[in-house]
């Protein structure tokens, strides 16, 4: 008798064809049963949407005629609730969101498809990776692998905290040239964007957003830091909003409405 | 001279048509220039959503032959963006998202468009407001009215903290039965949730999410119970996922990587 095999969601929001979560299959079969419920289409930017008025659809999907994986009409938080509620023979013992191409770092985290199919999976009280490499074209996805791994593993066998997802960016450098591994805080400076107005042939107006999305707010144990340092930035996540620090001082001027 | 009226940006998830936007109108005007700009269509639960890929289409709407607002194909956060970067002719005092049927409480926080435009407005550096009413039919928006007045009066008066804010649900009771405002924190508790599989005629499956969206976490200081009590939960909002308490435990931990 071996030991009970891990079962491992993977899931994202760049859908269910993307090289980036090909790649994640390679090394979550190195760790385990793979699992692929993910979006049929690119779901690039949609937060933390759920699909609450529509049906969601669900195609077996194959590949050189086996089995590949669920892909589903609706988001990437949709996956990981349809993956863990329906179409999983057990509750999986991990979720792994990605391979994202492109960081998601900063402010970009509220933003993100991949970070919040995490989130979910941590809300549902199963522990959860959001990995991104920090490269938009020609990512890498390689030099992501050897990162997975390691922290998958880690997860797999210690835990972690109730409610907690790790957000992982891995720099676009070779295994050998990253410098380790870095906890850290999300960052929060606002992006520098602005909108482009344009016309269309009968006169109507539609705006696209320009600008650039970084994260600026930059020092030491934030996360876009560690990665521009060449550090695999790891950042805890959990789903409370609330800002804990002013609510004393606004308990306090509420009582004189 | 009079004092310099305050510009109020008017925004919501349940698209520009809205009972509960016109609503909030209404008691907008009393405070100072409201200006709309809100999804065309309806948009619950699409979470912190922006639009990168594709142009926002802009439409000015007219009711009774006057303008009423510019209706966007876009996302509420999208709405907030595209107002105070491109349409409003200067940054608005305060933003106002809602009047939503249905409180926006617990987790469900995290997936709601009304509470996402309020954020946005945070990280843009305007005080916001998310309102909701604990009803979903049939909402008496009129009781909402007086304290959208009295909280929107001490946010122009008193500002918000930097990128904080402010998530109000009033529970569905006649304003002198309200039993005042309280400062909470957001409800931590997963929902009651499950899928229902159903069968196309051509033999295909599709699922329902299902279940009770309630937030089952209740407590002194949180904001369901606020509401289940009688009271106006105010939830003070930051847009920092970080989960900074666990942060030293998983750098500890992670050194022996």
């Amino acid at each position: 008798m071996t030991a009970k095999e891990p079962l491992i969601l993977l899931t994202n929001d760049d859908g269910i064809h993307a090289e980036g979560l090909r790649y994640l299959r390679m090394a979550a079969e190195k760790l385990g049963q793979a699992w692929i419920v993910a979006p049929e289409t690119e779901q690039s930017a949609v937060g933390h949407s759920i699909t609450l008025y529509d049906p969601i659809k669900v195609h077996e999907m194959t590949k050189n005629g086996t089995f590949y994986g669920y892909g589903i009409g609706g988001t990437p938080a949709d996956s990981v609730k349809l993956g863990l509620y329906s179409l999983l023979p057990r509750t999986p013992d991990l979720v792994i969101s990605g391979i994202n191409n492109g960081a998601n770092l900063g402010i970009n985290v509220l933003y993100s498809g991949t970070v919040s199919a995490a989130t979910e999976a941590a809300i549902l009280g199963v522990p959860s990776l959001a990995v991104s490499i920090a490269k938009k074209k020609d990512p890498p996805f390689e030099w992501v692998l050897p990162h997975v791994e390691i922290l998958a593993r880690w997860v797999l066998k210690n835990g972690l905290p109730r409610g907690v997802a790790l957000n992982v960016n891995v720099p676009a450098l070779p295994p050998e040239e990253v410098r380790g591994y870095k906890i850290t805080r999300q960052g929060l400076a606002r992006f520098r964007e602005s909108f482009e107005q344009r016309e269309d042939p009968r006169g109507n107006h539609y705006y696209w957003l320009s600008g650039e999305p970084t994260a600026r707010e930059t020092g030491e144990g934030i996360d876009v830091t560690a990665v521009t340092d060449g550090y695999v930035s790891v950042t805890p996540l959990f789903y409370d909003l609330t800002a804990h620090s002013h609510m004393k001082e606004l308990a306090c001027s509420l009582k004189n409405l």
